[in-house]
């Protein structure tokens, strides 16, 4: 019997691709190190569709039609490089290897260009959704040859989520180019959960709400235009009591997020490639303070904790619980405007074109950020090339939505600002929306500074060139 | 006739450095890829000095006494390695190779790594001033093994900046702490820039102060804790009035700013060590948006520009002005804290034993951020390490003082939220600090989150242990 796959790394998200697979009328080849493992799967859930159980890469290999499809699903990092050295001498020219775990795009790249000086496929699949995902049908994020898509991709649309009838799978482009696009959702999952927080803080300390009631607010959210997989569950959270303290849940863990991962990686590839994702960077960075327990809690001792009462005479009833609202979705745009942003960068710094509208209709169903907001970004993304907005945030599918909530997000803004509630991504989505919008920015000064310390120079708004003032001379300007 | 040390690559910074050498009674050789640069140099100023005219690296190495001293001084990058490449063969054991260019730490480390191991010694230095400070004493940050800083250092010392008697040069760790303690530098001189930038926007766009009279504030809060280099050239700067337009010259200049160099470095790296470097980051980030002019344009026709008048009942007069100093203030501290925690975290993560009070002492002279504060910053971090703050605002020398600026702090956010002047720094480093002080974060609802749909466990305030809940179970808890 010849088989359709062949999956190795049979760890639970590994297991559960290869189900999904069988599941949809695949044979799936089966190996992984210890073979236990493999016959665990075969127990449990054989009976779900056509398997092979191989005990080695050398019967995997031999198991499967040409051009052969060898998934890896093991750890990121050096196992899959030996997975990779052990593959290679077993493959033809042709043969497809695939790599679904959670690769960093510039190891993907590297492997790509091994593989493919070997006349073989290397594609890179960014997969988001989880276990649940992995089985059920997960968003997927291929990179790799667009001839290799041609074999795969319907494998993978098959297994990937459904979003009314369309699959959340499509080719998105060369060598890292999948594993580029998950690690962007990552970052831009940062920021959804990051302002999440700040609006639970908001209403928490400055209009009193308690979890569970704030779980009602996020249900009642969920039927507006914020509807989405992660606001849904944080009503599920908010409201969910502790069984061994009767208390909030939220309120017994230790508020202290980790942050070495693919959030990170998007802010520092952001970075190289000149994009300015403050929205992501502060989720991280907002992260990393609050694992520094020892630093908060001095901190806290030195200086005075709570809120302020510099404003303590205003109210902050159910508008206020509005006003949060706005200010969410607004902050929450802006992030996947960044995000977006930088994806056209990272296009053009690694020769990929890709298509936003396709991106946002990959993130639709099966990922944690899925949201009826992408429908709504797919749609501002539709048309052609030239006429497409230069920003999110430009398209008008958006453009009202942000006049409106605009008054609220400075009232929210300011009043966490006056009262001691930390609001790092709302404040910053603000500052970037109105430096983006302002007709002078302060930049002009920085020029002149550098100029007057270190000669860089500056140009001017009325005259074509690149000027110099002699600060230590004459203080005449002369052309450079 | 025997050399002190040589010195190759004679563009502006490395002429200048030559020459501070000779003027404090050194012996210098020189050498220049094109020998007209150096007989150049030799005509214009040879009289400064003993020089020694070299037309060939191997002339350079034969003039040295031993053990000899390289002081390499061209581009960053590419063109050190073929230096180095070159020097290799002519050099013995115990010589010294000193990189005082702008290079990345990493290439420090990795060519450290390479002398080492043939017997040499390589020195990355960080050297601060600009071409000016290279001439009459910049601020001088060396790297590389303690032994070499032994006969090197006296060196250094003699042609550095001088704070009241003391040299701003001193070891500062091995191998590439030199160039990171650089590199930290220029990002903070990123931030103390855009704040500035900040408060002259908000005085203007708030308080209609126009450039000329801003130059009398600056000049004023030169005169208080800000005094700085920077504060003194804003002045400067602000005063300046186009002479062909008449007009002041910041509002010719085009108000972008590059941001390709070091300030990126900065916060990448504080991405990888983990170091919350918000106001770093936010300040390079405000740099790439002044950049997007295209995108900026368009922005401003799709949303109206200008200030709003959601609070236009308030006014900003005298005592705004003042706020705005506080503000100044108290985000240019944040900005200062941040780069002391990402140097604490980078000596962990390469092995370095910085010494905080000895790098502020650093930069009190001859580099651009040179301050009156950093005398203070310099006694907040004298004493018995275990006694140390744990953050700089913890100082005693601080606390007061952040206290006495915090209200007005908060104000300037709100105002600058409420009427649409973007102060990406003056907000994330106030975040930064509420973030720090409060006693619960919501960290604690994303980590319930992460829980939820990824499985991803959360510690207790309670009990020790790692849990889970079983969310699409009975949802009970588990210890995982």
């Amino acid at each position: 019997m010849s088989a359709d796959i062949g999956v190795t790394g049979l760890a639970v998200m590994g297991a559960n691709l290869a189900r999904n697979l069988a599941r949809n009328g695949y044979t799936v080849s089966l190996h992984n190190r210890s073979v236990e493992r493999t016959d665990a799967l075969l127990e449990a859930h054989g009976s779900e569709g056509e398997f092979v159980r191989t005990e080695s890469l050398v019967q995997l290999v031999e198991s499967l039609e040409r051009p052969r499809r060898v998934l890896i699903m093991v750890k990121a990092g050096a196992p899959v490089d030996a997975v990779i050295d052990d593959l290679l001498p077993l493959l033809d020219e042709g043969d497809i290897v695939i790599d679904a775990g959670n690769s960093f795009f510039e190891e993907t790249r590297r492997r790509e260009e091994r593989l493919r000086e070997k006349g073989l496929h290397f594609v890179g699949v960014g997969v988001s959704g989880g276990e649940e995902g992995a089985l059920n049908g997960p968003s997927i994020m291929p990179g790799g040859s667009e001839e290799s898509y041609r074999t795969l991709g319907p494998m993978l649309e098959k297994i990937a989520a459904d979003y009314h009838g369309e699959p959340c799978c499509t080719w998105v482009g060369t060598d890292g180019a999948g594993h580029y696009v998950k690690m962007v959702h990552n970052g831009i999952e940062y920021a959804d959960m990051q302002v999440i927080g700040e609006a639970h803080d908001l209403m928490r300390s400055l209009a009193g709400l308690e979890p569970a009631a704030q779980g009602e607010v996020f249900r009642e959210w969920n039927t507006t235009d914020l509807a989405s997989y992660l606001i849904e569950i944080t009503a599920e959270v908010l409201e969910h009591e502790d069984e061994r303290t009767g208390r909030p849940l939220v309120d017994v863990i230790v508020d202290s997020a980790g942050q070495k991962g693919t959030g990170r990686w998007t802010a520092i590839s952001a970075l190289e490639v000149g994009s300015p994702v403050t929205a992501i960077a502060e989720s991280v960075f907002a992260r990393s303070i609050s694992s520094q327990r020892e630093l908060r809690a001095e901190t806290n001792r030195v200086f005075s904790d709570g809120v302020d009462s510099t404003a303590a005479d205003e109210e902050f009833g159910p508008e206020f619980v509005e006003d949060v609202r706005k200010a969410l979705y607004a902050s929450k745009l802006v992030a996947y405007a960044q995000g977006m942003d930088m994806l056209v960068a990272a296009g053009e710094e690694f020769g990929w074109d890709l298509d936003l509208k396709e991106i946002a209709s990959l993130w639709r169903a099966g990922c944690i950020i899925r949201a009826d907001l992408l429908d709504t970004i797919m749609k501002a993304f539709d048309g052609e090339s030239s006429r497409l907005p230069k920003n999110l945030l430009l398209a008008e599918e958006f453009t009202e939505a942000l006049n409106e909530c605009l008054p609220a997000w400075r009232r929210v803004v300011a009043a966490a600002a006056e009262h001691g509630v930390p609001a790092p991504v709302f404040s910053s989505s603000l500052a970037y929306y109105d430096s983006l919008r302002r007709d002078r920015l302060p930049a002009a000064l920085t020029q002149g500074l550098r100029d007057y310390f270190g000669a860089h120079t500056y140009q001017r708004t009325d005259v074509e060139g690149t000027f110099h003032t002699l600060w230590s001379g004459d203080r005449g300007e002369v052309e450079a």
